[in-house]
């Protein structure tokens, strides 16, 4: 029995989600801060335009400060609206969030279980100057970095391991075996930024922002890069560095099955 | 008899700053608006570091929202101290504004006067759907544009002419004419930013914004290029486009005499 069908009678909708986090609490709801969740900002703007009280579910729950490109969620609509959805929100919403698309999705669609693979990408301004522009988007850096070194650092990361180094406290997980397919920086355009890529099967709480901490760290000693696999091997939280700042993160990216992607269909003529 | 060299006993030095403009209500000091400006903002922290006032002239007065990569300005010190300028004013300035490098100049640089170039950019955002990460520092134009028409346009500005329709009412000048050296439209790699970089002897008050406007709104009425040559001389405010908004603006490079530029030196060691 998946109890996460839709109620009858409503419609799985899917939406595609960007967001400056800069001022929110995270993705999830949280009525202790004053501070909003991109969550309760989002579930106020769909309950406004169908005026009925909405619930909303991500593929992953970005914290405090993170970004998103490509945020997934979905939510059970009351009734079918032939409306422009995205377009609808946006009067609704502030600035700092926005609907980027939203589909028609199968009722077995959820976007949280449903998902197979999440990109992430950290974004590090390394330059001996605070640059303010990027000061919201990236993590300032002032030693200057060997892109060949961190990636034969990164390059432990790749393959199943047990992440359980990786993992900041808060949130029980039965297992700290994750997958990951891809890891890698690179220099953006000859600038001074510099971005790391990782995609897996799914990440550990703060999982991107300890591993970037680790690299830069491991950087900074001058050790040898296969500290990293000792590191993983060790499968203890204080044998890594530090957690990076959640500014320099953005959810880029959620893979879905591609038989689920082919069911999802427009509702509304776009307008562009 | 030149009014603006320094006060017996003092130093000019030169800074390079960069700033995000969105908080600011421009670069010029305003005791009206409840929002403070970057003139106000630099000299209260150049004031704290050096315990006396200090009173700061710029390049060019960027408007509210306008944002500065490389604003130059000049203020003379009561004092020369050995401290690493910008890194002193990280702590006394906010992430908005940074001073990215300080030198001592002759006492005959001015910031304003000595000016020979200067060289703006305009984002564009051109995509159907907002990106909220962009909005801060992005035009988001819907309609997808052609960047060799827009380079058409462009072309009309190159010279010198008297740009009297683009000129916005509020500042009174003694020449409308001014030289445009370079004017090019280019997309960002391969992305959904398209950028319009433009290098002159001068501005007049919101002249670039009102050249954007102008290009984008021909673009938009699909005219011939060539009307950007007939309203340019029709020196007429009314026959121009709309002032584009201020967000995608950035004051990026302001260039001096090569002997002014010789005789700046560094008067601290670098820490990086």
């Amino acid at each position: 029995v998946n109890l996460n069908l839709p109620a009858p009678n409503t419609t799985r909708i899917r939406l595609l989600v960007a967001y400056d986090g800069t001022d929110f609490c995270g993705w999830q709801r949280q009525s202790t801060t004053g501070t909003p969740s991109i969550q309760e900002t989002l579930e106020k703007a769909l309950s406004k335009i169908y005026d009925a009280p909405i619930n909303c579910s991500a593929a992953g729950r970005t914290d405090a400060g993170v970004h998103a490109l490509g945020q997934v969620a979905h939510f059970d609509a009351p009734r079918l609206m032939k409306t422009d959805l995205p377009w609808a929100l946006r009067s609704v919403l502030p600035p700092s969030v926005a609907v980027k698309e939203a589909w028609i999705a199968p009722p077995e669609f959820h976007a949280t279980l449903s998902a197979t693979k999440k990109n992430y990408r950290y974004l590090v301004y390394n330059a001996p100057r605070v640059n303010p522009i990027l000061g919201r988007y990236s993590y300032w850096v002032r030693d200057p970095q060997d892109i060949a070194y961190l990636n034969q650092t990164a390059s432990y990361l790749i393959g199943t391991h047990d992440f359980k180094s990786f993992q900041s406290a808060g949130t029980p997980v039965r297992s700290t075996v994750r997958t990951i397919y891809h890891a890698e920086w690179r220099r953006v355009f000859h600038s001074n930024v510099l971005l790391f890529s990782v995609t897996g099967d799914g990440f550990l709480k703060q999982m991107v922002r300890n591993v970037v901490g680790t690299m830069l760290d491991l950087a900074k000693y001058g050790c040898d890069p296969q500290e990293m696999k000792r590191i993983i091997g060790e499968q203890n939280r204080t044998k890594a560095g530090p957690t990076a700042p959640p500014e320099g993160l953005f959810m880029r990216k959620v893979y879905y099955p591609l038989d689920l992607d082919r069911q999802c269909r427009k509702f509304y003529n776009d307008k562009s």
